[in-house]
């Protein structure tokens, strides 16, 4: 039978009651005949705990790099426990299962402690380990550096175990059971109208993740990528004799029939600025967004347009709210040397984005977005547009509406079934 | 200068605030310009909560070896967690610092999962490191076993690891930072009579470990007196800038004037057993003893008697208390074969002892014990002696005023000041 893996969240393990219920998922697989590798993040709270008292020992933060190997070391402790106890948990029922910590596969990252990369994931030990009948039970979220430290992989990074797992035992799959039951047509919580994705390919999740939904991290969906790992997110609140089929995320190859558009996902975490009439020559806009891109200010749905003044233009762009005031603090301090005249900005935007595989052949899918908001009166500030989709920039207040207005557009509450899978 | 470890317990760095504290000695010792090695336990009641965690995982418990190695995965991040704690606070403070695991070490030990014994410690990585200035903060309670997962070293066992690394680094001294200020003579709970001990050699406190003292673990105290490593005992509650002298635990050699009895050491945790009318014939007593000894219980004070018929005899011992139902069941089913006619029990005794190095050269120091008893109308059950040790074993009610007779018999509140270093 099949190598799996299979990665339960915080919420999966938040105490030894949902441990016990994850235990049931991994014992139906094993059961089947399985070798099964689980990846467990920290139970839910135990990180932010963890992070707390490094924080409250740090404080006031001292500027040496030694820091973040220590918050390593602390930190990654929340996942050590959750393996160890669903380890146990296992060999309750009569299986056997062990830990593996990150040092111990070893899962090798770069020396980015607090934030580490893979390097390298040594898979034979564990792969052996798995075939051989024994549950690897494999602490997410950590490996060990060049300096035989513990490294963590930044907040999420169990979805990345997870998956950079698989591909280093040559996985068929990768399950990741999460407090939802799979990827939906948009915000749930929205429109009663959205409808869980029985399938949805890798590019059409990375655009998604790019524009703010959390359901899995954008590393983990890179690796799945690059290695076409199947992944497949699941709830583990259903019932573990029988759980719902979830989403899988899969190449595009293997998606019989693509939706042109899969997703409408709204950002609500964006903020616009407006630089107003920015003399007209090579270079202007260049140095606006080289002192952005210095104080490390990611920018998106840039647009410029004529000034009134002739010899002059407007630019405007977006940034995450988070970042404006940092963002409009650097541009003024740059305004003598750039030599432009205003800057406006705007909280109460939001980003509204549609996102489907099918675009690349399909035309006037653009057409379609811009009449339907029309129609409704929703006034469209930014466009921006990639291979796979399209986004809007309108006012919050406008945004749950417009996401209504676009599911129905696209008919997602009735996406066909075959293409579903 | 010196290299010297620091150990500090649990209630040492039960929150920040003790953590910070514990700092502030460490800095005193780096300021003085030593070497230093730090060893930490878990923050108080971590260890519990983990344990607890385990046990709730584990229930109905298994017999299943590998258990005990994810009891150590888990309940060893207690440690941890310290361990990085205490490297920020002192790297927040201006000081390299670095926190090492029992595998980063490495601190080697058995296969004996959960109750694990040092086997080998590398100390030239360590020595190197704190000789550069860099301040090496240890987890305690845990090494490696030879399987490579992380073995702990059973309760208590964060001394033994403080006293294992200070012999491997070749330490000065081993200062044992916990909740009291050093060694008294007797239970300063029982009498205001109770003076802090300055030196004591290691005889007296294995003797005094022996017999339910419980201010360091036994094996710590083996280890020092086989590597002649001086341990210090003092209190991590003093103030930073003026820690009191402590204890100094040390080689015989290394005490001066040596007190005739140093310690009044009761032990409220005995029961008694007294097995009537025994055939005496050679054999039975063997019968009783290696019955018990099968089912791991601990015996000590035996005493045999004439019985009233010839030919019997009555074999008295005392077990501990939390034994004694067990150890009663054992004998109820041995009954036939050893062929003795009752038994009785007795859960309301105590075993009072006396400890000192100079009753190697002094007679009469059992002589004034009996006497000052006897004096008080406080009548003596079983006697057991040791080179150095006197236990009478008397009614539970009469052990506090027993204690402090003793105590003034032997003029314990007088100590000489000399020999108190």
């Amino acid at each position: 039978m099949a190598r799996i893996v299979m990665k339960f969240g915080g919420t999966s393990v938040a105490n030894l009651e949902r441990i016990r219920a994850a235990a049931a998922f991994v014992r139906r697989e094993v059961d089947a005949g399985h070798s099964v590798a689980v990846v467990v993040s920290a139970m839910s709270g135990e990180t932010n705990r963890l992070v707390g008292l490094c924080e409250e020992a740090g404080e006031p933060a001292p500027a040496l790099d030694a820091r973040d190997v220590e918050y390593d070391a602390v930190v990654a402790s929340g996942e050590q426990v959750t393996s160890g106890l669903l380890a146990l948990v296992m060999q309750n029922l009569g299986y056997r299962a062990r830990s593996w910590q990150g040092w111990q596969i070893p899962l090798k990252t770069d020396m980015a402690h607090g934030k580490a990369r893979i390097a390298d994931i040594e898979g034979d030990a564990l792969g052996e380990a798995i075939d051989n009948g024994e549950i690897a039970i494999c602490a997410g979220f950590q490996g060990i550096a060049p300096d035989q430290r513990i490294a963590t992989l930044g907040r999420g990074g169990s979805d990345t175990s997870a998956v950079a797992i698989a591909a280093a035992i040559g996985a068929a799959r990768c399950d990741i059971y999460t407090d939802v039951d799979g990827v939906y047509t948009t915000d749930p919580r929205l429109t009663k109208q959205a409808r869980r994705i029985s399938r949805i390919s890798f590019e059409e999740m990375l655009e998604m993740a790019s524009v703010g939904a959390k359901v899995l991290q954008t590393r983990s969906v890179e690796l799945a990528m690059r290695y076409k790992m199947p992944v497949r997110v699941l709830s583990s609140f259903d019932p573990p004799d029988a759980p719902g089929p979830g989403t899988l995320i899969c190449d595009e190859d293997d998606i019989v029939e693509e939706n042109i558009v899969t997703t409408v996902t709204p950002d609500f975490n964006e903020a616009s600025i407006t630089i107003l009439a920015v003399p007209d020559e090579p270079g202007r806009a260049a140095g606006i967004f080289n002192a952005l891109a210095a104080a490390n200010i990611n920018i998106d749905m840039i647009v410029q347009s004529a000034s009134r003044e002739s010899g002059f233009a407007n630019i405007s762009f977006t940034t995450k709210e988070g970042d404006l005031d940092r963002a409009m603090k650097v541009l003024s301090e740059e305004q003598p040397k750039i030599g432009f005249k205003a800057m406006q900005s705007d909280r109460n935007v939001a980003k509204v984005s549609v996102i489907g595989l099918g675009m690349k052949s399909h035309a006037g899918v653009a057409a379609t977005m811009f009449r339907a908001l029309a129609e409704k009166g929703i006034n469209i500030q930014n466009i921006s547009t990639s291979e796979i989709k399209i986004s809007v920039l309108i006012n919050a207040d406008a945004a749950e509406y417009a996401v209504r207005v676009l599911h129905d557009a696209y008919g997602l509450d009735k996406l066909p079934q075959a293409a579903q899978g």
